[in-house]
């Protein structure tokens, strides 16, 4: 059992740091909204710190799950950031979805004082993570990934390893890439099939039979159908997601069509008033947009 | 055991009025190119005629799987269709993927003369035909449907009623629409991934457990990957069929600017050579605008 920090304890690193005590690890906690820190204490157990480098103090393994880029340089680089306090032979984890260069960038930071990193972002969701099943796609070095990965197991039922440092948050940008497109597809054909006058259920029903199939037509139509856009992730992380991408893929040259107009149609979504509405949230807005 | 004709032995018609031997029915078939009958004849016994109206006479059940609408009206209405020669009781059923305007107006010409009439476009593509393992999406009358369907089973898994009249047509525009935005969102998914340098093998494994699983993803990814675009349904067909559904749209108000997109993009795919490439080729014309 290992004596490991969790920093950020938002939807999903409060439960994923749940998972971790459960599976007898001593968890030391940190959250930038303290009150937060201390449900999950009450909750769980463990113990809570007031500062990230406070909180990494004597650790194997410190692990991350914050917003954005400039949350997770805060927590990581800052002046109370975590690798201030991680000695040789630790290892730094990040659960964060970021841009594949701050990835690189704290890897080497962190090499340079011979502590581990590994970026290791998720999907599965809320559920996912408050299931323990979440999938975890890792970048980094392998003697590092076979040290975290029982711990990550924890709260994880796949994870891999993609390749070096920012392999996991490359990974990560194409599966978001892939969802758009699956998305924006299933919204114009329930917004064409309603339209149309059909009946969703055995529209469904018959053409996930084949090539038109996909977990989000298999997972989301139901609600979809029926304008529930309250099932997990939000429009404005999705759009933060797309921009990561988006942005990689003008430095690595690759064209992304599709993926650029989806996300300005989210934008349309933000618009309308659905920052927290779900992905599946693109059929509202073609909803509206019906003649 | 039912006397049929089967009009139309193209790549799906040719093993689908095969199957309808295999399985104890009496067949005649009518090809526009003749060798291709006598050939179909040659391998599976039954009778060949010169017309649609001559393949049509006496039979209980008439099926009719040709290229596009004016194909359709011309072997269905035109002087030598079947439907001339068609008699009250008997039943029509049109497996060609077209509009869902021909439909009702072939449905209303067949329900004067008291000829039953189905719209029953397939998905499944050539291996399903070969295999007998169709989806056919029917739109009719629920007692035309019930005496059919046995007859359908000879070369399909699953056949099912979506509506009246016309009701197929439109559950396989739906079809058409998911698919074009899966394909588009996977080759960008897969464009980007081979700009970014990662292993698409391992990439795929892990993303398609979850929110960007799809059956293309699943079934296409390594012909894709390895720039293989020979595995069946041909761009050309496929821009056919997006028009169909975007005409469609026009008429019922919806809403469908990426199924537009990709419409256009598989034009982009046609001038570069590919109109006999199979769907998933629109990451070709990605990768040749790499830059």
């Amino acid at each position: 059992m290992a004596k490991v920090a969790f920093i950020g304890l938002g939807v999903m690193g409060y439960p994923m740091a749940g998972h971790l005590v459960r599976h007898g690890h001593q968890v030391t906690v940190y959250n930038r909204t303290q009150t937060r820190a201390d449900a999950w204490k009450a909750e769980f157990g463990g113990s809570v710190e007031l500062t990230p480098c406070d909180a990494a103090k004597g650790k194997e393994f410190v692990f991350v799950c914050v917003g954005n880029d400039d949350d997770l340089r805060q927590v990581t680089l800052g002046e109370t950031g975590a690798l201030n306090n991680m000695s040789a032979g630790s290892i730094l984890v990040d659960h964060t979805t970021a841009s594949a260069d701050v990835a690189r960038e704290i890897g080497v930071l962190a090499s340079a004082k011979e502590v581990g990193f590994l970026d290791a972002p998720v999907s599965g969701g809320q559920a996912g993570a408050e299931n323990g099943l979440l999938t975890v796609m890792t970048g980094g070095n392998e003697s590092h990934f076979v040290q975290a990965k029982p711990i990550i197991e924890s709260y994880a039922r796949c994870v891999e390893l993609l390749g070096e440092v920012g392999a996991g948050q490359l990974t990560k940008m194409v599966n978001q890439i892939c969802i758009a497109g699956v998305v924006q597809g299933l919204s114009e054909g329930l917004h064409f099939a309603r339209s149309a006058g059909l009946d969703g259920e055995k529209v469904v029903e018959v053409i996930s039979k084949g090539a038109a199939q996909s977990w989000q037509m298999e997972n989301r139509y139901q609600t979809m159908w029926q304008g529930e856009y309250n099932l997990g992730f939000a429009v404005d992380w999705m759009r933060k997601d797309l921009n990561i991408a988006l942005n990689e893929a003008r430095k690595n040259g690759s064209h992304l069509p599709l993926t650029a107009l989806v996300d300005q149609f989210y934008s349309e979504v933000q618009a309308i008033g659905g920052n927290r509405w779900d992905t599946s949230s693109l059929l509202a807005k073609l909803e509206k947009n019906r003649k």
